[in-house]
């Protein structure tokens, strides 16, 4: 039975996973990205972890290729640009030395890229050919599908939905700029969300007693979830700002659905209901009813190791993963 | 020789002509839209008009399809959503209506999807697998191409940016919404915009002695031309929220181009420069100076009636037609 190496390179951990064909993840294993100081060190952990995986394979198995997905991946030329939290902050042209130090064909994508053929393939995007995943999580990422396949753009580096601009001369962003999107939509957006609300109500909440260092988006939903108002308004005002946004990507791609990722997708209706009701209310008339926003269900360490996956199959077999 | 006869439908005038596979307008005739008062007596005068040309054919020409570009056509069932300047305001089932009246197979798409498509075959984007076009008249249009092929969306109804949202709670738009791009940056917009900075500003302008229902957006093109200031100030302002949202749509699906067409591109460097500077101005750093801003090089006549035969010859031959 053939397979491919799975590989999905995140600033915490390093996930590594067997998959087959039908896109069942065989086994699964971890190196912790923190640990590696540098690109040299990293990789040859990495490296030793791929022939680990290879080493445990059970009699039949063949391994095909390698798919990757990784921030900062660039799926047209198969190279990283170095993100902040990864341990190389260069450009590291990961294909070329993925194929010189082993023998199968090696494929790269970017995580976000990664993650939506998931749900393409193997989520909740399974047999549809236009949709959109967005990953709430520390940041907010976006892979977007037309006709079957990723929009990677002309160089690589489409749906940086997270970087337009939400407010303008809003807050600043890891980027430079102010006011993108992934400021107010994401974990940290949360946050500011919350610490802004405190300053501008007098109104009693549950989080005044947190140092802005320590509050999380997770604490932030608990007080929601005890009916703490003004968290609750926090989740308010963070879908309304998603559901903006989400009208304006309906206009350009109309997609059939947009599938929700990602840590922050665990505060289900209080972040989709005010969502998907400003996504409606800010569309025309003639988009409206036509795109559902739905949640991920796939296994959050899944999804970009089964979309690495299948942006592998997709390369060795020369065809479109994601169709009707 | 195989041709397809294409028809391009407009609130003004309806233009037809015979299309062969290297994309030549062979012969050009139109009927006047605007005299017909109802679906009936407009679809009789298109069919004639279609026996004509079909009529008019050289010897060794073969008539293999109809390809069609009109307004608030959906290319997915054949349909046009009657818009407020044809001469029907129902969905009309035109593939339906013309397979039932000629023998050829007809194939139907949105205008601006078709210029778009002219623009991948024979025109500014020849080559480029990943660009969008922008049709600045009237109103504002938008095709979408990405890996070669046109953006439909989940109901054919995708590349609407001319109805997403430049200011909140701005200007009246026609589509019941208020603040769409299309209300500033269009040959209406560009009055608009001349009137508010005339009630704004003290300064001197040609356009002071223009009443509302009686400026044109070329007037103001003029006015810039003879060094009026505020006439200049109004290209500026309306290049600046071009600008703006290309650099979303730039974020987005990243293309390798934005064509710029239409009657509006007669302002040449007066929009072209501020909408080009502010893009780049508001793009992350790492897409700054990947996406050229260009204007159409296909005659206005041509530009729809080409990719509406393109659209035609695609279904024909089941093959994308614009690649690199």
């Amino acid at each position: 039975m053939e397979v491919v190496l799975s590989i999905d390179i995140g600033g915490t951990s390093t996930k590594l996973a067997r998959v087959d064909q039908d896109y069942n993840v065989l086994n699964t294993t971890a190196i912790d990205t923190t640990r590696y100081m540098d690109e040299e060190s990293y990789f040859s952990a990495l490296y030793t972890a791929v022939r680990t995986l290879a080493g445990s394979m059970k009699d039949g198995e063949e391994i095909v290729g390698i798919g990757i997905g990784a921030p900062g991946g660039i799926p047209i030329d198969g190279t990283i640009l170095g993100a902040a939290n990864l341990p190389f902050s260069e450009r590291v042209e990961v294909v070329r030395l993925f194929e010189n130090e082993f023998e199968w064909p090696c494929f790269l994508t970017k995580d976000s890229y990664a993650a939506a053929l998931g749900e393409g393939v193997a989520g909740a995007a399974v047999g549809m050919s236009n949709f959109v995943l967005i990953t709430l999580g520390t940041g907010l990422g976006c892979g977007i599908v037309v006709n079957g396949q990723v929009v990677h753009g002309h160089t690589g580096q489409a749906g940086e939905i997270g970087h337009t601009i939400s407010v303008e001369n809003g807050r600043e962003c890891n980027c430079g700029r102010r006011g993108c999107l992934e400021t107010y939509v994401s974990a940290s957006g949360i946050c500011r969300t919350a610490f802004e609300l405190m300053a501008a109500r007098k109104q009693c909440s549950l989080l005044r007693s947190v140092p802005f260092n320590q509050l999380t988006a997770k604490m932030v939903f608990d007080a929601a979830l005890q009916q703490d108002e003004l968290a609750q308004e926090v989740f308010l005002r963070t879908g309304h700002t998603l559901g903006d946004k989400l009208a304006e990507l309906v206009t350009i791609v109309e997609p059939e659905a947009i599938i929700l990722a990602g840590g922050l997708t665990n505060a289900g209706a209080f972040l989709t209901e005010p969502a998907a009701e400003r996504m409606e209310e800010q569309l025309l008339k003639s988009l409206r009813g036509k795109t559902q926003i739905m949640l991920s269900n796939l296994k959050v360490n899944e999804a970009a190791l089964i979309g690495a996956a299948a942006f592998a199959w997709q390369n060795l077999k020369n065809v479109s993963v994601c169709q009707s």
